[in-house]
């Protein structure tokens, strides 16, 4: 229900499908700031529709996917990208004619390609992408504000129904989104270079440091505040999540990661040859790009992010990580 | 002077050669816990040393090296990894016989071999490395608690004076960190997979970004918060720094680069083939990784390292960086 003071809900009845760390925070932020009357939640697991009636997250939740988008106005997958076609052939035929289908899949191409088949007539597909998230998964992790300052990126199909994209539009602005519409396929491009090669390489060098024989673990882990412990966060998100980014936008990734190498292996033959100068070139121009990130705003500008510094008495003998 | 009340001092007179991040951090923190009893700051920049002067920083600001360590217990060269050999030769025949000196640089091995050779008779070399910092420089870049909690490590040549050893050690255990020891040689393999090499990357996909045709510089910085913006912290230290720093210890950062290429070159071509399975157990993997960096204190259980999450109003249309 919506809260008291809030304004003009922008759907009546909203049914989110998958309630991890994005579907829960729509939904918290949906009831928070008053964007809808009524919230379904929909998730193939008993055990998160449970803890979402614990949390209150919703007025009703269920597991039967084709049961929780009866009725509703606008029907959101959240659920990781390798799994969106599936939903949408088990909805097939139980959404509202008129009602609107949306995403937030961190690839647009294969969502696209995937979903359409199985829309019903009259009911408009339009996949939107948060940029947004932490390194949390589940229910629990979700927050209202989220998505608070980010972009949100729509690629409604050419000619698609205006009256839908603006339902989309709203509930993202409403939810403090920034919206911006592309194509798909720029979409694909645009995300490769900022978040999936970033996690890649990520996960790449957590991976490589854990492997080495010459240096321990808890030697790794100890001296980790000199630069590693920054990539260990993005390497900690959602891994099912992640695995279908890549399976289902492999040519973007791999044509960025072509580019990255290309560039790394310029950098590597600097380091060889001692060319100090094309190191000090490079490494004086990457400043200006974090100085445009803060200054937009989506970038704290206090030291080290502004992470709280331990005290000593947090520390403590290495523990084998589980 | 030290504060009321503070312990006592582990050296009368300290003299810290370069007051930029680090050196300043050591002289609020040496000051405020009461590890000496005078301080004197040599910086070969007269800027510097007058905004030393400014902040009240130590109790004598001069840029001549050889009169700034006359009569120091303990010199800490806080300079470049590149300058540390100059410095040395620049203090040769000025240090007080009995004296320790000491350094701060993140590379060991060519430190020794670019210092050693110019340590006058009766003065003994410590070279450490606090493994602590943040992406900003310069003497108001630092503050006093920035090594608490944080390792620093000692690489003392065999047979090393074992009471110049604990002064250095004193001197940082005064400052909060706490103590390790090793060879050079294992250091420089160490920071070489947790800290150079995580810098390398990080400074090479923001130039990789930065160059794109396809995509926009605006875009980049506007979409950042996908994962990319985490790279641009730490590619936005010191040029000057980090370009001595892969100079100095090629041969460990290019051994390990290797080794991070191989394993990209197999991630890459799980991608190409659609080997989810692979991703996964991979992305899996790493996640113990940082739960061991929590675990030890060594990083913030907060989301999204607890930044600030910026109000709506802060983000703007995008500018162009500088």
């Amino acid at each position: 229900m919506a809260e008291a003071g809030a304004a003009e809900p922008v759907v009546d009845r909203l049914a989110i499908v998958g309630l991890g760390l994005i579907g829960s925070s729509i939904a918290r932020g949906a009831r928070r700031f008053g964007l809808c009357r009524t919230i379904v939640a929909v998730d193939a697991d008993e055990s998160v529709c449970a803890r979402v009636r614990e949390l209150g997250l919703a007025d009703a939740a269920t597991t039967d996917a084709a049961e929780g988008v009866a009725g509703a106005d606008l029907v959101i997958l959240c659920v990781p990208v390798g799994a969106a076609g599936a939903v949408a052939q088990a909805i097939r035929g139980h959404m509202k004619p008129g009602s609107v289908l949306s995403d937030v899949g961190s690839v647009k191409g294969a969502v696209v390609a995937a979903v359409t088949p199985h829309l019903d007539a009259g009911v408009t597909f339009v996949p939107a992408h948060p940029v947004a998230g932490t390194e949390y998964s589940g229910p629990d992790a979700g927050f209202a504000t989220l998505f608070s300052g980010r972009w949100c990126i729509l690629t409604p199909p050419e000619g698609a129904d205006e009256t839908a994209v603006a339902r989309v539009r709203g509930l993202w602005e409403g939810l403090g989104a920034i919206v911006e519409t592309m194509s798909a396929e720029h979409h694909d491009l645009v995300l490769a270079i900022t978040s999936h090669v970033p996690h890649l390489i990520a996960y790449n060098i957590v991976g490589t440091a854990a492997d080495l024989e010459t240096v321990t673990q808890s030697e790794v882990i100890k001296f980790s505040a000199g630069g590693f412990r920054d990539f260990t966060r993005i390497a900690a998100s959602d891994p099912t999540m992640w695995r279908d980014v890549f399976l289902n936008n492999k040519d973007a990734v791999l044509e960025m990661l072509g580019r990255f190498n290309e560039d790394l292996a310029a950098l590597a033959r600097a380091i060889r040859w001692g060319d100090g100068e094309a190191l000090h070139d490079l490494f004086t121009r990457t400043r200006a790009i974090r100085r445009g990130i803060v200054a937009m705003g989506q970038e704290t500008a206090e030291p080290d992010f502004g992470r709280a510094r331990p005290s000593p008495e947090q520390t403590a003998e290495p523990q084998e990580p589980r």
